[in-house]
Parts: C-alpha cells; structure tokens; sequence
C-alpha cells in the first residue's frame, strides 16, 4: 500500500462503506470540504447512493468489486461497525482504513468490547460470557436478577437481546437467541442515558461535543437533548470516558460512547453501555446545533486535517422521525427555526429511521 | 405536459440546469430534505455533478438529451440566468420550470431590467440603451459623465463592461464591446452595496433574509456581512423592493436583488443595480448563519413546500476563496468557528471562486 500524501488534497475521493443515512450524511459533510465520495453498499436503494456520484453496489465479500473501489479512493472509513473483518483486512492492504479495523475487531463484540473498556479502569454494567445453558446458569449467579441475556455480535436497536427476571425461563430465552456466543449483563437501574460523541485526529487531538442525554423507545433512540441534565462532575466523567477510550483505541475519526449514568448515593457513577465505532444519532443535533457537525469531524479526521472546535448554539433538541413519524415533516417544515432532514428513504416501516429534526432554543 | 401534485413527494428528482457551486449547494439542499437532484450541465468537470446520481453532460442546445432530462425529473430549476430561451421553452413544454422562464427573457437584457424595475416606481441609475455610436452620443447626453457602458446581456463579474469618464473615447469602447446592443448607465457615487436574498412560495409568501453589506474586489464579491450597517429606514426600504420585484415576476425560488445605497442629503436612496433570479454569492452566509439557507428556501419553493422562516444566529461575515486564496482554507479550517465550504474544483484560476468561509459571531 502507499500511504498518500496527508491531508488529502481537493481532488481527494473517500470511500465509505455502507450506503444508509449514516454514509448519506457524511457525504455531504464530505461535499462541503470539497472532496469526492465513492460508496460501497449492497442495497441497490442505499439513500446515500444518491448524494454521491460513484457508487459501487456490491456484496462486502465481493473481492474484485473491493478492488475497484479500493483503486478509486485515497481513504477508507465505514458507517457501521458490522464490516466483515475479510473485508476490512482486504481493504487495509490496499487504502488506509480509517478507523483501524482493530476497533472493528474489538467493538463487533459485546464481550472483547466490554472487556477493553473495564481494562481501561472504566465501568460497566457486571457481565459474563454466556456459551452454553450450563454457563447461563453460572452467568446469572454472578450477575444476578433481573439481566439482559444479548448475542455478542450484530445486535443493533434492541434485536439479539432478552430481559431475564425472576420466574423466567433463561434456559428458553438461551435458545431463542439461537445458542450462538452470548453475553450476560446486569440490568443497570439508570436514571438517564447519555452519550459522548468524540472525535480524533491522526496527531491525537480530541474534540468531544457536549454531553447528550438520550431517550429511547423499544430500543430505538427517539430524542437527543443537549446539554445533558448532569452535573458538571458527571459530564466531565463522561468526556473523560470517551477520550480515554478515543485514545486507547489510537483512534481516527468519530465514535461515540453510549453510557449509564447510575445514581449512587449523593452522587452518581457513570458506566459505558455500547462503543459507535462510527457517527451516531444521537450526535445529529451538530449539523444544526454546532458550528462543526459530527460528519465534518469525522471527514476531517480521516482526510488528515484539523479538527473543528465544536461551538454549541444553544440548547439543542433532536427528535428522529421514525416509520410514519414523516409525515409529521409537513408540519416541522412550517415550524420556525425547525431544521427537518429526510434520508430519500421510500419504503416505510415500523421504527424505521427516515429523518430527524433539530431545533435549537436561546439557552 | 402533466403538472405535479404539490407538494413533490420524498421520491421526487429536481433538475437542476447548470452545474456550478451554484447547483452543488443547491442539490446538497434538495439532498438534507430528501430529495434526488439530476444535473444537466455542458462541462464535463462540473461541481455539482459530484454531489447527485443523476448526470446528463450535454450542450443547452441538445434537445434529444433535454428531452431524457425532462422525463426524468418532477421540476426543473436553474442555477444561472443565461439559459437559452430555447431551452427553456422546450423544457417548460414537458415539466414545470421554476422560477417561469419570463423571468429569464426579462433578466437576461440589462435594459428590459431596469425598464422592469423602473416600471415598478423603483429607481435605479439613469439609463439609456445604445444601438449605434449616435445612439451613445446622445446617451450620453441624457445619462452624463461618468457612466458605465455595459453589454445587454451575458455580463457577469464586470465583464462586458467598461467606464466612460470625460476626455475618454466612448466611440472606440462602443467598438471595444463589439457592437453589440448596449446599456449606458449613470455611475452611481454609492454609499454601500447591498443586497436582499429573498424567496417566495407558490402560494405567494416571501421571506426575506437580513439585509446583506456586500464588498467587491474588481467586480467580483469579496466578503458579505450581516446585517448590513444601514439605517432601519434603508433596511425597510431594500426589503420592500425586493418583495415587489419578487411580486411582480410572481417569483417561485429564490431571488437576489443587488441595491446601492446613496447618501441623498441627510437620508439615503436605494437604487437597484441587478436582479440575479436565482440563488446568489451573497447569500451563502446563510447556510452557517441562519436556520434555513437560500439552497433550501430555493429548494423548499421549487417543491412546493412551506418557506422556512430565516433566523439569524448572529452577526455574520462570509469571504470568498477567489484564485489561490483557496490555500487559505488550511488556515480558516484551524479557526475555531469558521466554517469553510470548498466546491470541489482542482484548476485555480485567478479570481475563480474555489469556496467561502463564514463566521457567526454573537451580536
């Protein structure tokens, strides 16, 4: 492989694995700062296919189509984390992959995840890895009722995971999730969720925005608020978190840091819940609430230019409008000060994610 | 040819005529709100091409690739005033085109302009055309010295103009200008440069954006700035002239009027100078600086949507990138705040407008 030249110049094409609102988003990000994108995605209807004008429309184990797109771009990142290792392998001996596909490895499952972060000295929810009905039983000794019983790998808005409680059926639930490698996890009593978005560069700077409090609904994020509800040792806490992991990872680009915030006594404790290795909904408020958003973080980083300081606009809110929630888009369009974004997404399902609205309030 | 239902729905392609940073802002507008873009453009390295699926690279005159074009897209829109009339025409037999193209037949002739604009009770520079040396003689006797003598049409930049002091030679500029038909206008001693950005719907609302200041290095836009430093009363009055115009065309899109504000005693007189029909340099603070940016009001207008009503997030400064400033954008990316658009061109050329900074800056 030969390195290119860092930054990447004007003429510079990324390529972007995966075509959802995600690689949509970064390619306009992308666009603003001048740079060509080129996505690979296999879903023919891949809104972020539209937005671009390379695109490769391929399965990620289709090698000679990664050849192509590997001789047609200076860089690589990826919108999600479930790229295949083979495909990121395949792609890093060719193009830098940013960022490094050890995160991948690392983040693609719950269990090596959970173990980098409680290496790092930072807490989680208790846990255990759960192979079989007989290591469930042990599991639940250790970590106690009620718990979440998730699959390691490829569990996204809720699906591959199952709350065990007292009076269940775990050895049950251990079937329905299919008998594949397991993860056992406390069920954390939280009384809020949050989230840092963070991004690095290659001289490992880092820019955190503010601290997001995030609600969801089955699972799926419904509204992002900014700043977080916290206190100034919680949000200083999780910023800390998302750093130190930003920086362990030696890290490129953005991610973000899903996180429990547990009252604890007169204070409170802060635990990690999921790595996005990647931008992440709950940091869409920054296109309209920040002076530079997560895309153009990210861009940035694996460009090899600087990063943005982040200056918030005010108190910002960040509501994804899911399934038939679009059509609530007429009326965000006629509310004032209203920023509406649709992802070119035609088929609407139940909990699909199709756009979102930021607004942004006088703090 | 069938009309659209309005408002055009999340599977709806715009096209977009011209293919500049014009049309790239403006299909990276469509894209935030879901829509597809297909560009027509003769130039093989165009900006906006890079940016949507969706190309045709064809001459204005190529009827058989209009006619692909046509069938392709819901509604067609335009970055630049100088599309043929033909064109036009033929495209408005088969899809709606907006703004209507009697707007172009009007803008594009200096003198049909301001004979529009005066006819409105709004001064402009005292103006008389010219078809012939005799007819420049007895122009300038009614408009005076010093006056511009300016091509009717296809002037942009100050091209296609040139001054006419006392002791020059008005007969050999009328020759330097080729003898085609000619507008003699007054030179207007301003104060100050304005401009209004102003969009209107298809149900006749217009929302007008702040009053811009705008600063020209040899005819081209060097910096705008928001609000501009005029009186209330001259604000009041710049908006009043841009609706009435906006009225007058029964405008869809956005529209951009330049004025010159000139001291008149102890008051102020504006006067315009130019309509441009189409979204305008002097309104790309907009995208940073306001809730909603020309790109989208234009796009919003186009579709049949509600106008967003523009916020201003403060006192804001754009800056042109022209030539080799581009070089400098290394330098705004690393200053906290500024936001730095760049258009994807790789030949510099002096004066070629590569991208635009803002900054927003509390007021």
């Amino acid at each position: 492989m030969t390195a290119p030249r860092w930054p990447l110049g004007p003429d510079a094409t990324i390529g972007i694995l995966g075509g959802g609102q995600l690689g949509r988003m970064l390619a306009l990000a992308a666009a603003r700062l001048g740079f060509k994108c080129h996505v690979f995605c296999p879903d023919s209807h891949s809104p972020a296919f539209d937005v671009v004008r390379s695109v490769t429309e391929a399965d990620y184990l289709d090698f000679a189509a990664l050849d192509r797109f590997a001789a047609d771009v200076d860089v690589v990142t990826y919108e999600f984390e479930n790229v295949p290792a083979e495909t990121a392998t395949f792609l890093s001996a060719r193009k830098p992959v940013l960022p490094d596909p050890k995160v991948l490895a690392i983040t693609q499952d719950r269990l090596t995840e959970k173990e980098f972060v409680t290496a790092l000295g930072i807490g989680t929810a208790t846990f255990a890895g759960v192979d079989s009905p007989e290591g469930l039983t042990a599991a639940l000794k250790s970590v106690g009722q009620p718990a979440v019983l998730k699959t390691r790998r490829f569990g996204y808005d809720g699906k591959g995971q199952l709350m065990i409680r007292n009076g269940g059926d775990p050895i049950a639930m251990f079937h329905d999730l299919g008998g594949q490698p397991l993860i056992l996890e406390a069920f954390v009593p939280f009384e809020r969720e949050i989230s840092v978005v963070a991004a690095r560069a290659r001289d490992g700077r880092i820019e955190c925005f503010d601290v997001i409090e995030n609600a969801h609904a089955d699972h799926i994020l419904k509204t992002s608020r900014v700043p977080a509800a916290v206190t100034p040792a919680v949000a200083a806490e999780a910023r800390r978190i998302a750093e130190t992991i930003a920086q362990a990872f030696e890290y490129v680009g953005v991610l973000a840091v899903e996180m429990f915030v547990v009252r604890d006594g007169a204070s409170h404790t802060v635990l990690v819940n999921e790595i996005a290795p990647r931008v992440h909904n709950s940091g869409h408020w920054t296109i309209d609430g920040a002076s530079v958003s997560q895309f153009e973080q990210h861009i940035r980083a694996v460009a090899g230019l600087p990063l943005g300081k982040p200056i918030r606009r005010g108190r910002v809110e960040m509501i994804n409008l899911l399934g038939d929630e679009v059509e609530d888009a007429a009326k965000w369009l006629a509310t004032p000060g209203a920023a509406v974004h649709l992802y070119g997404k035609t088929a609407v399902r139940p909990g699909r994610k199709m756009g979102h609205v930021t607004q942004v309030f006088p703090e």
